[in-house]
């Protein structure tokens, strides 16, 4: 009889939550990462109430804390000042090791519930930089490589320099950003349209961004390329995407010369990143989006609970 | 008695008229440029009804008309697709000959009316590249100067080349919309506050700009700077427009290496960036904004109307 009673105790190593600004990802983990469950939904932090974490925890994961799990680990916004508790920012070099060091415990009744930290490095001019949440993908994705540079696309992208299993710097380009406000608050607007991704006036913003004349310039272009009948207006989103992606790339590039870049994420704007890496001669390596377990059940391993 | 009538046909040379997007002003032009008297108000192309622009024009300078004046020179948006006739761009270089050359005469009541057109260049790169209102400005500097690097700031900031009395080429960066829209519609607007310039933050914004790591990354900066307590919210919005105008300043001398900058303007936008390039170690010469009449007569004199 002691069997199944075993099994409802530690049926798994833990619970590994990815708690984000608008979403929730949360993930059973069994031996070696293994996910035995999974749910993802909506009900991002900005949704829970002052006070509410615990019970919107409960409420997300309670089935399987029922079952038996004792163990959860939380990455993304969760830790931020909007969150739960601030797990403040750990600084470069981080692996496993340190971001479990570096987790901060909550009270929640019935489980051990820990925040994962975000990260921070300064730049070689002594700028600050951060990211929470990334961490945890790169954390996966450095136990599978050497060195390496890592780009994880996004409204602020991050480029990071992952050396034996650690995470030693990055940097963050507002490119996501910039290109909704440019694309929608400038004159660019009046002449262009949504519309499918286009290739070729895609790949001619890439090609763009590698001419002199700086990113302020190029944006002009766009405007005077249409005038001049050279840019339609279902194309200018596009060619607008590429001179962004094709800025941000040969400036990542430039801080960190290498042959091939780890991608992470591998459709919708992954791809277009792929696309842009090799079309700057850059070999590209795709990575599931889905590390973010993986590296949830690595620091868990540091923090001895698998 | 014929003197007051001779007096009358003839009492000036001409009147100039810069007719932008938003304002009209009118000169009424005598021997060497002076101006003997001037009109500035709203009522710019876009507050004229379709067919309306010999009326409006009547309605503003219509006095000089009926002093006698026979000769308008129309410079700006005016003469473009929005405004009374499209004057099509003039390919650099060109001078007052080429620009009166290609001045464009529309019908009007009782006097020779000529539309000024626009300059077009390509970058080095063949991107192509345009200007309205400023050629008539560049027309004026160009005469008092040798070989000049021009820079007039603005929502869209031209960058021109001056060589013998002639434009031979210009760059046009959209670093005031792009101030405009990044400043209001990222995450930046979260973490600042209107208020006065401050000259610390801009210079720290110059300097960065300088630094390696590209436009977007250093946007970016500009969030990480606050969230490490090292960029006040009144500061923010200094700092970006530091940033901006030290990118743009930058790419225009990578692309035109002068020790000396022809800056039109001496207050407002053009102070900031006399600051900037004083920064990047330029020395700054600043002229009178108000060259349009200078530019408009010296077209005048090559169409043989002085």
């Amino acid at each position: 009889m002691l069997a199944p009673q075993r099994r409802r105790a530690h049926p798994c190593d833990m619970i590994g939550v990815d708690w984000g600004t608008t979403s929730l990802r949360a993930y059973r983990l069994g031996p070696g990462g293994t996910v035995t469950d999974r749910l993802d939904r909506p009900g991002g932090i900005l949704t829970v109430p002052a006070g509410g974490f615990p019970a919107a925890l409960r409420d997300a994961v309670g089935p399987w804390l029922a079952a038996g799990e004792t163990r959860v680990l939380l990455c993304g916004m969760v830790g931020s000042r909007q969150g739960w508790v601030e797990a403040p920012y750990l600084r470069c070099p981080a692996g496993p090791a340190e971001i479990a060091g570096a987790t901060v415990p909550v009270p929640f009744d019935g489980a051990e519930v820990r925040l994962v930290p975000g990260l921070t490095t300064e730049d070689r001019d002594g700028i600050p930089d951060v990211m929470r949440g990334e961490e945890t993908k790169l954390v996966a994705l450095a136990t599978t490589l050497d060195d390496a540079l890592a780009c994880l696309p996004g409204t602020h992208s991050k480029w990071a320099r992952l050396e034996a299993d650690r995470v030693v710097g990055f940097t963050t380009h507002m490119t996501g950003e910039a290109f909704a406000a440019l694309s929608q608050h400038t004159i660019l607007a009046r002449t262009s349209t949504e519309g499918p991704h286009l290739a070729e006036p895609f790949a001619r913003g890439v090609a763009r961004a590698r001419q002199s004349g700086g990113l302020l310039h190029h944006l002009f272009g766009a405007r005077t390329l249409h005038l001049m009948g050279r840019l339609e207006q279902a194309e200018t989103r596009s060619f607008l995407s590429g001179l962004l992606i094709g800025h941000e790339v040969a400036a990542a590039l430039a801080e960190t010369p290498v042959t091939q870049v780890e991608l992470v994420g591998a459709v919708g704007l992954a791809a277009l990143y792929a696309e842009a890496l090799r079309l700057s001669g850059v070999a590209v390596r795709s990575h599931d989006p889905d590390l973010v377990a993986a590296g949830l059940h690595h620091i868990g391993r540091s923090l001895g609970w698998t």
